[in-house]
């Protein structure tokens, strides 16, 4: 293996490989300032951690770690096997809202857990709080199950994110994690243990873990737990080996499948050993892998995991919206695999990807008071949703509206930790220039290569507006290039290049779905503006997909936009009050007027008959209606409503 | 409560209520003579009983009842908590089968079995063998899921089962059951334990145990357990209270939900109860819940249950094909229900789903070598399956060709004992005349009201043919009626009274989908003829059942047919081998030639795009091909195939 690091970033950003196409950039190089996004993160910081730490200790997660040590925890222990891993995905987000804010009592607040976790820890480095203990199970003995390695991950990558926001902190993590990775590396190294973890994990955080430590065992051993799946590591359980990974070795898999959150974990760990290792193969095999998934495993949000039952992909083009399952953590779980595709080939498809599952999964999830979630998220709400109860835990996919907390509860910690670390995924630098991956307010400052300074301004109200002005505020003399995404999604593009007077300096240019590069000997003052088409549009899915055939979405930007009953009954004065019961007149197109984008449906009649497939049906259709529609990350704030992405087209 | 009896039989039928619309007929009054159940009948004789007995042994769900014996339970136990009950499944299935053919052998076979189970059975009538024994969790501990009383429905069942069809036998089951079924009305009467079980099962077999021992408290228990229900009498599961129908009371119910076997059977006790207690308040609300649920939530092969994760209902209209759940039990349960609201109200549109569910869901379950099964019965393959290993149980609802045993393996000894009992579903008396409801080859000899004579014999090839002729073989000089089902499939059905010299001796009737009655004074050699018109049909579904839109099903007769990789690969030379390729033009009617059904179909031509929602779709069609179908029931006798029931349309 060729293991030299080519290169170190010191900024905040959770991945930070040593070589491949591009360098991330975080904080302090890159700094989200407002906009949509913005507003997410200071409701991030103001609600939702808070109330994760509420649940923590009310839910007694975070008291597990006493009770390990006041020797109670096998009559007392609370929570699933894998709870440990929520308090760490907790501190692993106020790790990075430390570092975004420099929130002081925060800072304390950390300390205070880290202290309660370390205390925890084991004189030779194990830690966790289900296993291991007097009167629990033994360490590692259900690796299907168990978790522990999987918590571990998380450790680990809480102390990476600690020790890239403030690496002089002392509080010790750091040191934790690396006593249970070296406990890790002997137990089941080369020589050791020849088991893996039921639920990937661990491959990305010890890869992340070397990175940042510069210990190439940890990477190393990575590797090795990503090449142990797919030969029946583990033992059998009800949903087969595919449930974890364990059907086909990762570099001879072709497609994405089992457990969504487990697989892109898995993904994303292998595209990080592929990377250390430099081994071309193994990144060939996931790129494939990632391809054949979005061509026909993916939801139209950038969900994925079609199914109930196993929490699973279904098979090519099983995209049920009623049952999507799409749970939260398998869209931050494709956003960090398709992340370290986009680093280690810049190719934009992986961000055009991420952008839509952002705006799809990931701000779908929390409620706009943060404090409430979505676990599942479901692309058609056949019946109004009773409200979560305020006060208990829900089961994880029942909850038809947001839920403050569940019996499994990974997707608030884990929504709060993607939206703390958000700066870090706007932005990357080559050794010619800078590129701009997502488009939100933000600066840039950094330095390219031959110490160039670089700084760049980016204002925009997207997704609100389509233009996005990025003002360079510091530059040399020289060329460098500045490259923008053109999303899949905004063919028709504009590119302007405006000096600093506004004038024009190039011929505005019609630019396609793609990166377009502008390569200049940029000054101060001037601008490069993107202006891209915001009209909302019909899209129809590949016919395939046999359960939204007839269907079309509205999408306006990276928005899914959905029909939710609550318009429909405004509209209709109450006299249409479920989704079921219209159709969208796919000829006439969308309109958008006050902000709001309307679309022409007419009313469904159908009989009641009491056998529901005939020879002879005839249904029929009248009362055109003008419905706005919503965007789905918007859905069920207005109260118990029928909803769908996917609507029926009147002569579909 | 009336509970004064009105009547009885001693035919060998599964249900004997003591009053409501309809008398049941069962050997020896019926007797099915052949054709397409005559041959399953032969086959479930032949090759499924052995087969069952030899699983049982192999798995050691029978030899627990030995460990109880010898005191080496605890340690040894095998099977899943319920496993005693496909014991009793198998013995009610082969008391039928003693019932129906007389075969001594499998008498003897009986009796030992029975001498094992008995052998088991405490001294004050408790009898299972995963709790109450040393070393077992105590009896009763686990009403939610430990399904005590679940298996001592089957057990009833079976000890029903066998005396009316020997009940001179002497072997000691009926005892058996009494003592047991003395014990749940102590345990479990008003004042004792207010539980009731998390799998209905008892309700309908208490029932009838009262109805064949004349013991008005188990009539009595029974009726307590179904009104228990819907009172939040279980504790808390993961799945909620609906799926073992706690969260609402029966006779509050609007329609069926939850855990769809436990929905049917529960429902095929309240109906039993509200016969025998003369409660119409409770009939109706269960005939509402029929009607709603046949309205929404059924399959069009009659299959109930579109959940994997918890076998259960969906809400209305959430039947997925793909997903379709949809488990052979639940087609049972269903027609458990059906019936019992047949013989109370005479509805034939109770019989027009027991058809629909017959020979599409319990037709299908077992291979025609009769030695493997579907559990769940999925509307569309969209993978080709894998062959399920000959010699290791499968998980329930993975295999995809049929596979010989299950893990949890309700189903076959559920078809088996369907199987053999299927002439007591033929036919019933009234104080006029005789109804028939399924038509097969059959003979027919009863009394009617006043010891009258009268005797039928049914000719047909159905569903090959549509002609079902009904000979008079007995009847005295004073006019009767013989009312004859139409299926609700078959307006245009044509019906002929003829004398004993062919001539007609009526006009002939057209007849609308119901139930068609003709009153005469019959002669021995007159016969009615019904003629059902067998040329295949294009259906279409609700518009509001979302995940078919755009599809039509082709059914010929009580069959729906499916499309099968099979023979577009043979009819496209191999060009075409994946039912999600082709489409069908439904403006072209499908043809029947050579015992086939040809139906005129088109290529899709199909982009692979990387991304598969498009605002610019464009697909195409060609290759006009003329494909075969198959009845459903069928599918995958012929290796690893793709199939679907439901067929996008052309024009669709």
């Amino acid at each position: 293996m060729n293991t030299a690091p080519t290169r170190a970033t010191h900024a905040a950003v959770p991945v930070s490989p040593t070589r491949g196409r591009l360098r991330p950039l975080g904080r302090p190089e890159v700094t989200l300032t407002g906009g949509f996004w913005g507003a997410r993160q200071a409701v991030n910081a103001a609600a939702t951690l808070p109330h994760i730490g509420h649940w923590l200790e009310r839910e007694g997660w975070l008291p597990n770690f006493d009770r390990v040590v006041d020797g109670t925890i096998a009559d007392h222990r609370r929570g699933r096997q894998f709870s440990d891993s929520e308090v760490y995905k907790y501190l692993e987000a106020l790790a990075w809202e430390i570092g975004r804010t420099g929130d002081e009592a925060l800072d304390a607040r950390f300390r205070a857990v880290v202290d309660r976790v370390a205390a925890a820890q084991e004189p030779d480095g194990y830690l966790n709080t289900a296993f291991g203990n007097a009167g629990q199970p033994p360490r590692w003995s259900d690796l299907e199950w168990g978790h522990e390695l999987y918590c571990l991950g998380h450790l680990f990558q809480a102390a990476v994110a600690r020790a890239r926001t403030r690496p002089d902190a002392g509080d010790g993590l750091l040191d934790v994690a690396r006593r249970a990775a070296d406990l890790v590396c002997v137990e089941f190294g080369p020589e050791g243990n020849p088991g893996m973890c039921g639920h990937a994990e661990i491959e990305p955080a010890l890869a992340e873990l070397g990175r940042l430590t510069g210990e190439q065992r940890y990477v190393d051993q990575a590797a090795l737990f990503v090449e142990r799946h797919g030969h029946g590591v583990l033992g059998e359980i009800e949903f087969g080996p595919a449930y974890f990974q364990d059907d086909v070795p990762v570099r001879q898999a072709t497609v994405l499948r089992g457990h969504a959150v487990r697989a892109g974990y898995l993904s994303a760990g292998a595209v990080d050993v592929a990377t250390e290792t430099d081994d071309q193969d193994l990144l060939e095999a996931l790129r494939r892998q990632w391809s054949a998934t979005v061509a026909r495993r993916v939801y139209i949000t950038g969900g994925v995991g079609s199914r109930h039952q196993d929490e699973a992909f279904g098979d090519d083009w099983e995209l049920p919206p009623d049952r999507a399952y799409s749970e939260t953590c398998a869209g931050i779980a494709s956003i960090m695999f398709s992340w370290r595709l986009l680093l280690a080939d810049g190719d934009p498809r992986h961000a055009d990807l991420i952008e839509r599952t952002l705006f799809n999964v990931v701000a779908t999830s929390p409620s706009s008071q943060g404090t409430s979630f979505y676990y599942a998220n479901t692309l058609h709400q056949r019946v109004p949703g009773e409200p979560a109860d305020p006060d208990e835990p829900s089961p994880r996919a029942r909850a038809s509206l947001r839920a403050p907390w569940f019996g499994v509860s990974c997707c608030p910690p884990n929504v709060a930790r993607t939206l703390a670390s958000l700066d870090a995924y706007l932005a990357s630098a080559d050794q010619h220039g800078i590129q701009l991956h997502q488009y939100a307010p933000c600066t840039i400052g950094t330095r390219l290569a031959g110490d160039r300074p670089v700084g760049l301004e980016v204002q925009t109200d997207y997704p609100t507006g389509g233009t996005v002005r990025v003002l360079v505020t510091d530059t040399d003399e020289a060329p460098w290039t500045l490259t923008l995404r053109v999303p899949g999604w905004a063919p028709g593009a504009v590119l302007r290049v405006l000096g600093a007077d506004g004038s024009a300096v190039e011929p505005d240019r019609d630019v396609q779905p793609g990166a377009v590069v502008v390569e200049r000997a940029f000054r101060v003052g001037d601008a490069v503006e993107l202006e891209l088409p915001m009209a909302p549009r019909l899209v129809t899915p590949d016919p395939r997909i046999d359960a939204v055939r007839g269907c079309a979405v509205v999408e306006r930007g990276p928005e899914v936009l959905c029909l939710e009953s609550t318009d429909l009954v405004a509209v209709s004065g109450g006299v249409v009050d479920d989704v079921a019961d219209v159709r969208m007149n796919g000829r006439a197109a969308p309109v958008e007027a006050d902000g709001r984008v309307l679309v022409p449906m007419v009313r469904l009649r159908t009989s009641e008959d009491p056998w529901p497939y005939r020879a002879d049906r005839v249904d029929g259709l009248d009362d055109e209606l003008l419905v706005p529609l919503v965007p789905y990350h918007d859905w069920a704030e207005r109260g118990p409503s029928t909803m769908r992405v996917f609507i029926p087209l009147a002569d579909g």
